[in-house]
């Protein structure tokens, strides 16, 4: 250490700052060498790290070589422009600089109060993106309701189940506990974190009714509307109602007018969860898809999927702050403050589970306004464009098939060969680390996947993916 | 825009990403020239902000310019050395590199598998933590229980009040709803965290018992023991107790040895919340103050507040993983793979109420290696040393008293002149911007609040500090 106090110095921080930023450069440069799925056994990065903690202290080249020899291995690459997997979880420059201020200026936005631009900007950018979404104007901070950034597409739902669970009981539950025999409806294609925040919520399993769905994997209204009577019938109180604009296995629509219809009538709140595929709600043409959004009580979308926005960042709108609010404030004297006080000021952290919050709207205003409106929607329409591609080629093979049809950029697909030789197949492509895609299972069968939406991804990568998947299919 | 695509181009970001290297290197220089707490009043940063999002791009000069002049005078400085308010939300350095590679790598580490790394690292830094901590051998992974990354304590209570949940009510809670009658203990002066993390599981206020505490704000135990009996005697299942290692509002720390005794023979969970506090265990000559510490169910502790790592960093520890994953564990289709199948990895998602997962690992690591064990336990001792000196003045003085005796690094004070006195005080020192320090009561009197943890603050800042609240309370 140069310095006796332990500390980095401003000037240290200059020098080794510039280090990173050519690094991350270089990173993004070189990508396409590492393999995208990390290769390593487990256990393999854990025995090469130490067993104890330094006593003394280490020089940044220290740790920046570990990273290189130790890290790196490890890491399975998501900004690849060849990573197929999963959902997109991409980033870009000026996300990673608008965190980079969020990290440097480190404020707890806990409260208006603690550092008010943290509210204010996050109330603005959010009302921006209603906006830019076209989503109704009761989602804005200007009438009813108001926007709130969540770390994940999970907590907002938990967050939604909550304040159902409130507002179907008169905040009782919060009081006496869950008592009432309250049930909730998904299908059997929502996301998994449905059913994790209605456990966590006390609700239970048994009181989650997973209602099937038609040949596109979208939920049946008929059968919702069925599943309701039965249960109000046998006494229990329907309460919550999750519609998907894109499932996660297959991007299935679900048909959110008739659910929410149908939810408004049983007086169930009705969120949408449009994680991935709420990006795409940028390009008006694409908007027919969420047709009925007015009617929900609550909606959120991950700009840390498709929006270029890194990691974590959900977007979570209410239709009605006040239920929300309702149901999360708690007011401890030492927080107490003027402006609290004179109610002309939000305070995030009653708008969820938190109480701490990092300033994260910084990113997201630095990816708008660097890509403006139409670069964004340049880089939808050609993740979209790339997905009818893959799709035609895929129609075209006489080795696959097309499982569904892809409404935006996941593209569900198998080979004639059956399940077996379906995963051999996705196995043997992604041990050679030159692509990286995932599998699900729909009716019962093993589909592949294509999710098409990382930063860097353009037609020759999905041209090579193609070429390596049907090759590698013929030999095996 | 230079490049048709609308990116920023490699060799932009390394110019735009030193540019704010250097921005934020200046900010922490020129820092004390900031009012601490911002001067801003309701909507007045809102009211700069363009209403409509932009249809073209901008440059980054023109966001900077917007931060600087648009954002910084909203800002409440949490990393100025003249901050004393709530609790320190410190950072250092080395943090927001680490941080920086994370964004840059952007990588999602849900499971082991979408990046090795990611989870052994975190698995191998908690483990150091652990050793670091004088934690009982029963909270490293290569024993029975683990760590995992939280963003908040607030997240940690309640997966801990969940996981609690479902052992005492054998997983039924999880599968039929909150049914049984549960209760949880707290004392009147633990976090608000609680309260809110009883509500959202389902448990309910009215189940949630507040004992009272000593003249130490300390929770009596013995208290505590003839709750839970009258409780028993009403048929009501006790099954989770939080002893807090400093409270928030006055820094008391709850007997945890008495009180775990009272858990194990009660059969109720027991959670210790050292969310700020924690970070002096580094340090052995403090760790009576978790006497007992091996008695705990889980334990968590922010880096984020005290240990120079920006936000949001939460440690929790449980003492048996298993009964965490039971709990949370949920594995669809399409996040299957052979390493979650062979059992020989952790899959943090099942740790925890999120599915994703930042690599927030990272930043630990470069702190504890910049630092060395060394280095931290040298800025802990001067902190605690810097607020006994602050005690001294309080207690040397004719016109403050000491409110407590302090533990560790917060200094409950008050002027003798009443509560409305204190306040107005208070007031007129943050309104100087030269100092932030904030409130609480205690016995229902206004108590003045010394908070002394962030990471630039010397003697000299103390020293300003005193001077300027004394000068004002003889002014008034």
């Amino acid at each position: 250490m140069e310095n006796q106090d332990y500390h980095m110095t401003p000037e240290q921080f200059r020098i080794e700052g510039k280090k990173i930023i050519d690094w991350i450069a270089d990173y993004y440069q070189q990508i396409e060498k590492y393999p995208v799925l990390s290769q390593v056994k487990p256990g393999e990065i854990l025995s090469v790290l130490p067993e104890n903690p330094p006593q003394k202290g280490e020089s940044m080249d220290s740790m920046m070589k570990d990273i290189d020899e130790k890290i790196m291995p490890g890491i399975t690459h998501w900004q690849s422009p060849n990573f197929f997997a999963y959902f997109p979880s991409n980033t870009s420059f000026p996300s990673i600089l608008g965190d980079l201020v969020s990290s440097g200026l480190g404020v707890q936005g806990m409260i208006w109060a603690t550092s008010p631009a943290a509210t204010e900007l996050e109330t603005r950018v959010l009302d921006w993106l209603a906006e830019m979404m076209g989503m109704p104007e009761k989602f804005k901070s200007t009438s009813s309701g108001g926007g709130v950034i969540q770390d994940t597409a999970s907590t907002s739902a938990l967050t939604a189940i909550i304040a159902a669970r409130e507002r179907a009981t008169k905040f009782e539950s919060n009081q006496k506990g869950v008592r009432q025999k309250l049930v909730a409806y998904i299908s059997t294609q929502t996301h998994s974190s449905l059913e994790k925040a209605i456990k966590m919520a006390g609700i239970g399993k048994d009181n989650l009714r997973l209602i099937d769905v038609d040949e596109h994997f979208a939920m049946q209204p008929e059968l919702l509307r069925k599943e309701i009577q039965t249960d109000k019938e046998a006494g229990l109180i329907p309460f919550f109602i999750c519609g998907a604009l894109g499932t996660t296995s297959s991007n299935a629509m679900d048909p959110l007018r008739k659910i929410g219809e149908i939810a408004n009538r049983e007086e169930c709140w009705f969120h949408i969860d449009a994680a991935m595929s709420g990006t795409a709600m940028l390009c008006p043409e694409f908007r027919h898809l969420m047709d009925g959004v007015e009617l929900a009580d609550s909606y959120c979308f991950n700009p840390h999927k498709w929006m270029f926005t890194n990691f974590d960042c959900d977007v979570f709108w209410v239709a009605n702050r006040n239920e929300l609010i309702n149901t999360f404030s708690i007011l401890p004297e030492y927080l107490k403050n003027k402006a609290t006080a004179s109610g002309a000021v939000f305070d995030y952290r009653d708008w969820h589970v938190q109480l701490g919050r990092r300033f994260r709207s910084l990113k997201l205003w630095f990816v708008i306004r660097h890509y403006g409106v139409e670069g964004l929607q340049f880089h939808i329409r050609k993740h979209i464009k790339l997905s009818q591609l893959f799709t035609k080629w895929v129609e075209d093979s006489a080795d696959f098939e097309l499982v569904v049809e892809p409404p935006l950029n996941l593209v569900c697909f198998r080979h004639k060969n059956g399940d077996e030789f379906n995963m051999k197949l996705m196995n043997a492509v992604n041990e050679t680390g030159k692509v990286f895609f995932t599998h699900t299972k729909l009716n019962g069968q093993v589909v592949l996947r294509m999710s098409i939406g990382q930063t860097f991804t353009d037609e020759q990568h999905l041209t090579k993916a193609w070429d390596l998947i049907s090759t590698t299919a013929k030999e095996l």
